[in-house]
């Protein structure tokens, strides 16, 4: 049977999985398995307990949770699972993820979610931050998420393209 | 037997009840019975959760929550219950409730809180909006309600005292 | 003779209806009757005077009132009948609703607004904070209300859709 | 019988006197006459269709109107009244003023108050600035109004003191 | 010999224009005649000078001074004459006007600008403020100002289209 | 030889102690061993690239880094080792952390930071953050933490102490 | 064999040039040779630590660096050398070079940045000030410089295009 | 006859000294003669067109100038010199200096204020600022700034003290 894998990426709704695709591309990159979910903390918060406290059962090892505005999917899960939480704000519309933001940022002491970035780069960075968690005890992890940092830096170049 | 209270007033830690105690006398000054306790989202969520689903059985009309920070007890609340949820933005210390109002009022379609105002204020104004909730059904808090409203115009003097 | 409705929808401008259209059309699928009308404070102050101190007698439950920028409209029906208010900050354009929400939800002790969020979600959710105060002592908006809310959580796919 | 006063401060509670006290000492010291009055516009909604509805029978030139948080007084004097009418953001406890700025500021097309800065400064300017008003008419205001500005100028040192 | 325009509108640069025109347009409504010319706080300084410095003893009454970003206009010339100066905040590029409505808002005690919305609302407001300022000493602009309130009010419609 | 810390506290100055000793108690409270110093992004940048880049083969596990203002040490940090690195933005004087917040929590897609609140909370968190990472490979970490979060929720009341 | 330039522009990724290439235009302008590069502070560490300590060697007199997000590279570029350091915030996609502009600006005293406006004119103004650097010690550039400063005040038009 | 200073530290008010002293005690420990003066746009403008306009001439490199609020001092001295000029947030008590940030970094095109940090931390480093432009011409400037620079470095302590 195949290990369960240790990684979730769960959404408050469908329209944020056009920031979380972005974690879920770069687990795939990194080749981390996960599993992609829609949770809402407000509309299925069965659904979210049922998860949160499974999660670590279940075999996961981190959660990475993106949601917009009044953005309670990350702390909520990170109250009933002691797995490292990462928190992805996704962007509002009104207030350009602001709100996002400082909701899942401003955790209470007692209950802790590293908060990413706002939108894509947000959702990239937690796979990533994923990844740097898992490499700790998988070599073959940390190699490629080594290679994969090492990349990126080559492929910095030298001078601005001017004609653009 | 007496019956149930009519309101709740709930509070995500104990040092939220300088502001929540606001509205808790002004829910005495209009004879209103209420139940006030402390239900933290984040380290107690097993207690929102039957708290909020079991408002309703317990005969509750009205929900006041206050939080401060990444404040998730109204919307968690609200997310439980369809009782009418009123929140109360507990000023935060770094960024003085600009994180707690966003928290409580940026809530997506579907789930809502009505929220008021940051602090000590808007713990008043919940006790006085459950009021006229209550009012709609009950016409001696509606009398009572007015009462006060009318004493509060009344109080207002015409010049403002300019020996202070 | 028909009842009057229960709920009004007060707005301060024509351009406001894309944003309130949404708490009617709300109120529709919950099959509870609304009045829809404009009332600018700061343009039609003697009409605001009006409905705001005809709500009750009129047989109005609750007042839903938007408005965008200094927005005005809910406070001041609110400081004018002691039915419960309910404001939808309107997004302006250059502040997105910031100005909007602070205007709204800001309100002094003493006369309460209950606030939704900015925009969409806050007329879709100002239409159910409505519908839930009326369920408190009518039976059938209860059970429609709750319908409505247990076909919202039904339609929460538990995958995000990844072809999109 | 003596003419009435050609301004008028208006306030919204006994405790914006601490900063608009500042707007009548301003008037005194430049010898322009004023009323200074508690008007609330949510408390005493009444007195303020009143005062604004009256102001230009009442002699009146300006008005300069003092609030904070959501700070409705100088936008609804401004909707029943075509004199000039000058706003102070009263600093507000959580927000320090940026509600009663954005609440007073932005007004939509149509009703325009002159808003001044947030607190002292701003009471003092809103005094100075109807000066400047009345001294488009009255050659001795303008005078004084002249001599203050000269005096004030006169009065800034070319060096800091460096010891303090 | 035509005696000078009562009102100036200044700007700080060609691109301002597209904001400044409805001041232009209002006061053209109100038949209110008007000066509309660049004059650069940054880039042409002596402009400024001489314009604020020769404001009155040219025969202006009011003026009214649009600037964006860090918005100096507004304030230098308050700095240098006694007129009353009414400041309109132009929407920015990266800040949306945020910059330019603090940098003319918070002027310290002493030098006033009377400060309307960000955008096109402020300049409508700058253009309605300068007349009810001429409307005290002149009873057709005041008759003008007054029926252009009126109009204004006639024509808020009762319902909104729901078919737009 | 004793194994070396698997934590380091690293911050920007002896001022930010009196934040980031709350990560230290906490990790004291875990009984997880750690190293505190101070490493100046801006004042220190040699000692930063020796400690950041020889952070994994000194043996560390996790980096939470506490800064404030132009908060350059979290990202500096993460940009030269593939640990995790959790950051704390300390409360700076005039912008309350905000400022700490945004430099710390906005990297760009390629290097994460898991931020935390600003100040103590954040600082609480990251500690707890930690060890909830040190707990994947360390049952007796996760024990401790488990007894930490139980013991946590246990000590909330039910009720608010009224007397205060 | 040709002298190095006085200017380097650096920027942290091939998307800053749509920024900085107006820094580099008014260098163009003023025919001030540069350099323009891409050093990003988190993906090329070692280029930056290269570049920084080497600037003063290699000739460099002024150093202009254009970043966006939690823009760390002007001030990481400051603290390995005691050249001046320009910084141009980068508008960024969710809060609009608000970040950006924080991360440069707010640096802690010991390592100074002269930052500009988020955007072009920040990138405009960052080469003018280069240039009223080496103005100091370069009587062509001084020449130059006024010339064009000279220019711009005469392009501003006495009126504005009203007809656009 | 003694050379006039390189460098001017102008403020708006007295009230700047206690955030302006501390560039005057940079520059004094760097052995930088300055001049100190109080300069304000506002209630002195003339004195400010002389002295921007004289700057050069009087013989001055680098012009610091420090405001707060509505802060054109800084802007108002860049339109008129093209001396190297940079600019001090001075912290404002309604706003934090967020004000004081906005109108003097958010310059238009044409005309750079190079802007520090609010408050002290920017007057130290607009007086370091001041010395690294007076270094590229002036070796011993340059060799007592790298001094400065290597002795803040080496003041700082590897370990937190924890005992404070």
């Amino acid at each position: 049977m195949a290990a369960a894998p240790p990684v979730a990426i769960i959404m408050g709704s469908q329209s944020d999985w056009a920031t979380m695709r972005h974690a879920a591309e770069t687990l795939e990159a990194l080749d981390i398995p996960f599993d992609a979910r829609i949770v809402s903390a407000h509309r299925t918060p069965d659904r979210l307990v049922a998860f949160a406290k499974g999660a670590k059962a279940a075999g996961l090892k981190v959660v990475i949770a993106g949601a917009g505005g009044a953005a309670h999917l990350p702390g909520m899960a990170a109250a009933m699972t002691s797995l490292p939480v990462f928190g992805v704000p996704v962007e509002s519309k009104a207030l350009s993820g602001q709100d996002s933001l400082l909701s899942i940022v401003q955790m209470p002491a007692g209950i802790p979610v590293g908060t990413l970035a706002i939108g894509r780069a947000g959702a990239v960075n937690a796979a990533l931050l994923a990844a740097a968690v898992l490499a700790l005890s998988d070599d073959a992890v940390a190699a490629r998420l080594d290679a994969w940092r090492a990349a990126q830096s080559a492929a910095v170049a030298e001078r601005p393209e001017t004609e653009i």
